[in-house]
């Protein structure tokens, strides 16, 4: 048996999950795994279920550990969570077959973009909300949002920088959700490319708008990074579930 | 006539609302009278609603001009808040009476507390709630808490560095509102004591727990800081209204 963590964690001071040579700010993986360290007394290796870009949260992010923990589950993220800084936080510990691995026994991930939707500022959501002044009509982005529903090739959807061949991924749902001035975009497939949710929000914002004509079918059927939206920025998004 | 200003501020990197000369964190006050005279090109007087402790936010602040500004009121939130940093903006301007007055004029104020109720912290909130792990039954508080309705003597629950004589003041309601983990406590007076809230809501958390068994009302009779409970920090506390 091993043992494996979910946390949560606001990525705004880190350079993602993986440590990143040519950044100056800390990685997610590397200040958890020293504090495990530290509770359990000897070295580990800590694999996680995605590599989250600099800035992007985590309410549920899965990981685990190439041992298994002599400490009780229910004590085990109160023991961690003394040793972390308070940006991140273990929520909960199990324990799993040897052969669980966090990544590959994924079999989907539900992604949320929380958008500000006002001219004024939240100020208490600088770090984790992006700010969009343009009312957003929740009813015509669900409509639009139904073309990315199945199995396609989501070419236009993958930032032009990424080098992964196989870009067939089935979405399961993209939609949005109005709460006040906030608007959150939910959605979840077996996996995503590389920038993909922040090019998907993008889009249907730019539809909303009416600064993109083409329907989403279109732009996913063109498999040309021209066609879609801009890329949101990463203080929006947060990793949300993650399905196994 | 003269300008006035409605904004919100996130205090944790302010030393409050007033200049604090043995701070070394800048002020609101001082930050947005910058902001106004860069627009407006001349110097300003700005006098605000009340004054805030450092690290306490705003939802709702009121301030006002010694003068009177030349630009529509519709876009002089705008327009500021161009030149503020993000954790303050300018919501709202309006005009009034030469004989205005945010502080004096004011009727009342509704603070808010926001309590994140749960034995994990919450990685979103550090600086924007005080987390407490005990479970708060909010029946029990809002029962506890018509105690502190009405107009009484508050010395109990004033901080004992005050020097204030007039300890008088009238309570329109203390009550506590639940929303999954968050708890939140909110109060509104005439008038609040120096840390007057921050002191309530600790008593009202210690009599809920049973560290304090005294009810809220002999606590108000003892006139004695003693008999009250622990200051709250501020991180959790919020001006929440203006009353005028």
């Amino acid at each position: 048996m091993i043992t494996a963590l979910v946390i949560s964690y606001k990525g705004t001071g880190y350079c993602g999950w993986q440590v990143q040579a040519q950044s100056p700010r800390p990685s997610v993986q590397k200040t958890l795994q020293t504090a495990i360290e530290t509770v359990i007394g000897c070295g580990i290796k800590l694999s996680g279920c995605s590599r989250t870009d600099s800035g992007v949260h985590a309410n549920e992010y899965y990981c685990h550990l190439d041992r298994y923990v002599e400490i009780d589950c229910d004590r085990l993220p109160l023991a961690i969570n003394k040793y972390l800084p308070d940006d991140i936080c273990v929520k909960r510990a199990f324990t799993a077959e040897d052969s669980f691995h966090s990544r590959y026994f994924a079999k989907g991930k539900e992604y949320m973009y929380l958008v500000w939707n006002s001219r004024l500022k939240n100020v208490f959501y600088t770090d984790t909300a992006y700010m969009y002044p343009k009312r957003i009509d929740v009813d015509v982005i669900n409509a639009f949002g139904k073309g990315f529903e199945g199995t396609h090739d989501f070419t236009s959807f993958m930032s032009a920088h990424s080098k992964i061949k196989d870009t067939v991924r089935t979405v399961w749902y993209f939609r949005a959700e109005r709460d006040g001035d906030f608007v959150r975009f939910y959605t979840a497939a077996d996996g995503f490319l590389y920038n993909m949710v922040r090019i998907m929000v993008g889009s249907a914002l730019e539809i909303c708008s009416g600064r993109i004509t083409l329907p989403i079918e279109e732009i996913i059927e063109r498999k040309s990074r021209q066609a879609a939206g801009k890329t949101m920025p990463a203080q929006g998004l947060y990793l949300n579930k993650v399905i196994y």
